[in-house]
């Protein structure tokens, strides 16, 4: 077999990314392409119809999920898929989930000019609305396929001009029916920028992810007094922004003394009455911790939980509030050795990881063996403009999908 | 003379206050009334029509404040005035301002039905804009007829429907000549609620105001990186809320070892981009600090501008702005001194104290013998619609203001 030898066309690669980077390129060389918005519905269109001309079948099911497959030997098996999205939040970069669907159409396109016949269906999937940026929430689709979501919520998620994703899927000329869903396949293969700093700081080409890290999301209310800021003595005060500073204090020291992998994160915070002149009485924030052992996740829920008493001589009521939590996915083992073998094959450098980010993958592989692998971004940048993977390590990336499709595929 | 004898009528007051309260009074017993609103402009008439009820004259000037003049019985003397403003914030409380300006109509027609004879004219003031609530900034009349501020920028002010101060006050009728502007008395004297606590936790009746306290404003802006969540480690991020964290832990302990009067506020903070998901890589926040002596603010200078090194292992960028500052104003010896005498001999409980609010009184200060006088606030609440001074309160207060206008003008 020459399953080794055969490589991607990094040029050709390249090439296309940028052509899909002209659906909604920006000023700043990044790209903006909300869910089912008319830039969306374009690229959707010459997706569709690039894969045709390399001979597939593209299909959609009642999401909007597109499914372009290439034919196999023998058709009545599962197929072998490959995807991402080709949705991108507001403002963001040229490589965030578009690069997993064109490492499908690459692989594609490399299988069928060194005319390989994969004995099974070799799909490319463009999950509908990864991002959440328009239609909350993110991984939208991949949620209902996968049963996390319930449908009928989700048709209802209104974007700020207060469209449903529901009507912008009705005149989306993209619904098709449920039968064409993704429901079976043998593996399911998502290549993603990494999103992170770590293969870029530790000089590493790929990342073999073997999961994604569990998360737990609070919202946290103190309330006090918001009194005149010139006429109130100090220790009379119930200062809501002081009483906060205490507990983000606190927080910051109990959760540095777990483990070093936790990663936590105060992203929101809103003071009221937020007038310079007065002391907030209200001030609300989030708090979201991700660590793919369960174990240090109720750590951090006790710690978040113990905050209630612990406001301090502020006389603050705190009030903690669990939004909502997600258990670590563990990808399949089998289909992770594959692409870890393809690698090292290759001869590329790598790490096994967990991912701190949340992907259609982790979804998707509560039903199908998956996994994914991560490229290397450059300042660990995404959702931004300059959001960055050289095109090397693009090519790195989808070769070794290439090879994994490969070894699945061509007995 | 039998000015120690001479009392204003509680019930009267009361009643007043309350026909008052009702131009602009809101569905929770407050006051919604901005400066040369409609419901101010009805106010303003109904004033004038009071006082000429009494016999007294009503000019307006330039600024649209409001003078009505009772006459003494030297004219060509120096006048007494009694004054503050008749407008409110938004949702505001039935008794900030409009007190003061009642104060000064009840002693009016205290002095009339007891047909006293002043040696001088008896001026009530209706001072326009105090709150800045409408038209920033505040106390905006005061400061142009102390110089303090340019009339051309004032009329510039604009609210947020895109009226400017100027235009407001050509289409109020009550914009008048400059030649009625108050420039010349032999005392300006302003009853206020105290709008903080201290005389209600300390039982006193009547708080002499000795100066308003000087103050200092900065804005602090911290920059870090905005990465994911949750791919970028922790000893990786730049992280403009944790640095944020550590300044403020700073400021506090600094700022509690100067002296106890102190106070300081941050009243607002904006993190950016503010999602939850997000690290924040911007955090500003406003912080001002109150006290009457000038060494202690520059202490809390150098505290505030020697934050630039001290945001820690966040590695975030911090930049200071003095935003601006005033002076602490000491009122007249000899009018504060006759307000307690005045307090002594009808013998309320008091103590003389600073004011930490601003007022207009501060501004007239500068070129008028001044001084003030509070009454407690329940709570200390005000700029709320729950803002409340007992009747009683009220009484006293105005009863001081009676005795030292009688001892001022009554020879």
């Amino acid at each position: 077999m020459e399953k080794q030898k055969v490589l991607i066309n990094g040029e050709r690669l390249k090439n296309t990314i940028e052509e899909f980077a002209d659906f909604g390129r920006t000023e700043n060389n990044g790209v903006t392409r909300l869910a089912l918005s008319d830039m969306d519905l374009k690229v959707r269109k010459h997706f569709q119809s690039e894969c045709e001309k390399l001979g597939m079948t593209v299909v959609y099911d009642d999401m909007a999920n597109m499914y372009a497959t290439l034919p196999g030997v023998n058709n009545d098996q599962s197929p072998v898929v490959v995807g991402s999205h080709l949705d991108s939040v507001y403002k963001g970069g040229r490589f965030d989930g578009v690069l997993g669907v064109l490492t499908g159409f690459e692989v594609v396109r490399t299988i069928v000019e060194n005319d390989i016949k994969p004995q099974v269906p070799l799909v490319v999937a463009n999950i509908t609305n990864e991002e959440g940026a328009r239609f909350e929430p993110a991984m939208m689709s991949s949620g209902v396929l996968s049963g996390r979501f319930d449908k009928a919520t989700m048709l209802q998620s209104t974007d700020t001009e207060g469209v449903t994703f529901g009507e912008a899927l009705d005149n989306s000329g993209f619904k098709g029916k449920e039968e064409n869903r993704l429901t079976d396949a043998a593996a399911f293969l998502e290549l993603h920028i990494e999103q992170g700093p770590v293969l870029e700081s530790e000089s590493l080409q790929i990342g073999i992810v073997e999961g994604v890290v569990g998360m737990v999301n609070y919202e946290i209310e103190v309330s006090g007094d918001s009194d005149h800021a010139g006429t109130t003595p100090m220790p009379m005060r119930k200062d809501a922004l002081f009483a906060t500073n205490n507990l983000i204090t606190e927080i910051r020291e109990k959760m540095n003394k777990l483990d070093d992998e936790l990663v936590y994160t105060i992203g929101r915070m809103d003071v009221s009455p937020n007038i310079h002149t007065i002391i907030p009485n209200k001030v609300v924030f989030t708090l979201e911790a991700r660590h793919q052992d369960p174990n240090t996740i109720r750590q951090v829920e006790e710690i978040v939980e113990g905050l209630h008493d612990s406001s301090g001589k502020e006389k603050c009521d705190v009030k903690t509030t669990k939004q909502w939590d997600r258990n670590t996915v563990w990808f399949d083992e089998g289909i992770v050795n594959a692409v870890e073998r393809s690698t090292k094959n290759i001869g590329y450098s790598y790490k096994r990881m967990v991912s701190g980010a949340g992907h259609d993958a982790q979804f998707i592989a509560t039903y199908i063996p998956s996994a994914m692998i991560f490229v290397p971004s450059v300042n660990g940048k995404s959702h931004a403009e300059d959001e960055l993977t050289y095109w090397e390590d693009c090519e790195n990336g989808v070769n070794v999908i290439l090879q994994t499709v490969l070894e699945l595929t061509v007995k």
